[in-house]
């Protein structure tokens, strides 16, 4: 017998009977589906959207993988002509990848819109890459390793603008039909689709989805301070997406398996927390991230990316000519948690694929791997505090002091 | 500044510290890698396996998922002929409707082997559906629904004789050869490649990995008193296996993404207990439920599946006439929850295929969804005590009193 004299003797659809499997009909399935259903309008609160356009899923990884195979999926059910992708070159791996290897495996032809030495993309270099059979764009809304924000409103807009004022009629022509009648007719959809990755994002930027003009928006609770393996993806209504794996109906069929109930319930909370805040913590951090980068201009440090369309956490430098991953771990053995991508010494590492494409816009050529420098990154945080940048600058101006020796 | 006097400044890479994400170099990451590691390292020992075989997912429909998916697509990635898939008919949805799916779209070839009347496949009839094209052959554990044990080990044997026997050279020349080298000789692996779904079954049986016989296996925290939303697959070194999403190399490549680490150590600390009180759970959870199958039987019901083959914690009977969703409501109403899967009395909810599949197999004809009875499930678990089978045999017996003015 468990609590509140309660009999549960449905184990084998979930161990824990509080919460219990949200698909059962007994009174504490309908309980844990009760609180399922609170925790998935609140997100939809938050973004401005309806609680049936929030799926949730188990990470930003997935929520991009899903959003971008999902989309070629359903639109392969109904077209059979080769359908086109526009992305940019910075995005995060789980988007990056996927394309690369449908454009490998000839599944889709991919536009790899490469960002301008600031780390923004020009909102009309996305408008030039629009083709007529263009189902998906997908364009982060800050980068996760330099913090850059894209102009995602602007982008939308002409998303907006390119679906009106296509030849629809001619559009149908050039895709041909599927076994379906044309999926946009049907759907009553024009193409393309807009997909923002909003992971590094969701903490300090707007993000009700209208305003933003986006259909498919992903993030996780890793990053604002929830929990991790939980993801969401916000899905306009009527966007044809299909799901990429098979088993339950769950989150309106798009994404099988007993949902991450604890997990979830834990994301609303960090995301209402995350919205309470984010005013005061762009004020606090914005000014924090402007006294260290002053801080470490001093030291003649080259700052990747834009300084202006930020993110209030992010900073991001390259110290020329001294391997970053040794920098990173020579900072740790003084107690303070950077990050790296290192630039490619050895061979087997790659360089930061960010750095890379920001200094290729500055050069105006191509670079090898070992061309491009490393990078640090300090991403700030609800914990810092000013004390901790002193530290951290006075540790890195005797690191460097000390490498000097050897770089 | 965190605790214990150091600066965590990767808040971007997961704005909790501790853990922190287990990908980053810095003093923080290490310790977080070396808690994934140690739980990745308890989690082999229990199942007999190497470390580096165990893979993390977002549960046991992703493992399912990632399974046939991955292993579909490695295969197509270098041959080109239809590949051919065996499984029962009584699998779960997440094994199940990936092989309609695949059989669907013609992608694959699939043998859905029928179980026999008490639930249990015969291993003569898997034998029997291999082919020289069988590249998986994915039999669950345990059925979800009545419990049934399958024997694997034999399975297993069936499987082991028909790779060594089978005409490896004539196999090559059927299939053809894709880009590469023909991936059996290349891999030195002989298909088909043996899956279980042991979902169910890793409370109550054995799971050395190496006694069953299997390459692959998957299960969940959530079935196993650990956190939902976390997953494990098990496989062997060399199983010829693709990843079905993109972004990172966690998981060996084989799952991009952020790793749940306070996830994957509540599994790894779940399995340990599941596995030291396994022998007694059986023992307590056998009497019991045999003391309650003995109760039920009074009331002429019709126990599902084998009463010897069966897990100890499973009765799943058949009421006949009486509509099994409102049974298990009544019974809620009473404070016991209890699972069902209705018989399909309004068009749109379809029967249990795993009851369809028994009721078939008895009376050797198809049957349409409304020719199939409900079922309940009372599945018991830790705290389950002598004293609430009886007050739930009591309460079913009032209930059935109740109805019968009805039904």
């Amino acid at each position: 017998m468990v609590k509140s004299n309660k009999i549960y003797m449905d184990y084998a659809s979930g161990a824990c009977s509080d919460p219990a499997n949200p698909g059962a009909i007994h009174e504490f399935g309908v309980k844990a589906k009760k609180r399922l259903n609170e925790a998935r309008e609140e997100i939809a609160g938050i973004l401005g959207a309806h609680s049936d356009e929030i799926i949730f899923t188990s990470g930003a990884t997935e929520s991009n993988n899903l959003v971008i195979l999902g989309v070629l999926k359903k639109y392969l059910q109904n077209f059979s002509h080769l359908p086109h992708i526009v992305t940019t070159n910075i995005e995060h791996a789980s988007v990056l990848e996927v394309c690369k290897y449908l454009e490998k495996t000839k599944q889709a032809e991919i536009t790899f819109v490469p960002v301008e030495s600031n780390g923004i993309v020009s909102p009309e270099k996305i408008k030039k890459a629009l083709k007529k059979n263009t189902i998906l764009v997908s364009v982060m809304y800050a980068n996760n390793e330099i913090g850059t924000i894209q102009p995602i409103r602007e982008i939308a807009k002409e998303i907006r603008h390119f679906r009106k004022t296509k030849n629809s009629a001619e559009f149908s022509r050039v895709l041909g039909r599927g076994s379906a009648r044309p999926l946009e007719n049907s759907l009553n959809f024009s193409f393309p689709i807009f997909h923002t990755d909003a992971t590094q994002a969701i903490n300090y930027l707007p993000i009700n989805v209208e305003k933003l003009g986006v259909d498919l928006l992903s993030f996780n609770g890793l990053k604002i301070y929830g929990p991790s393996g939980v993801g969401v993806l916000y899905e306009k209504r009527n966007t044809p997406i299909s799901s990429i794996m098979f088993g339950g109906d769950q989150e309106r069929g798009l994404r099988p398996g007993t949902e991450n109930i604890n997990g979830i319930i834990a994301l609303a909370k960090a995301l209402k927390i995350t919205e309470q805040i984010k005013d005061k913590e762009v004020k606090r951090l914005t000014k924090l991230r402007d006294y260290f980068t002053k801080k470490l201009l001093k030291f003649n440090f080259v700052v990747n990316g834009s300084l202006e369309n930020r993110l209030p956490n992010n900073i991001n430098i390259t110290i020329p000519k001294t391997p970053s991953d040794l920098l990173v771990i020579e900072l740790s053995a003084k107690g303070i948690m950077a990050s790296v991508k290192s630039a490619c010494k050895s061979g087997d590492e790659k360089s930061s694929h960010v750095i890379q494409a920001i200094r290729e816009a500055k050069t105006g050529k191509s670079l090898l791997d070992k061309e491009v420098d490393g990078s640090i990154r300090f991403s700030l945080g609800r914990q810092t505090t000013k004390a901790d940048i002193d530290y951290t600058v006075k540790a890195l101006s005797q690191i460097l002091t000390k490498l000097k020796k050897w770089y």
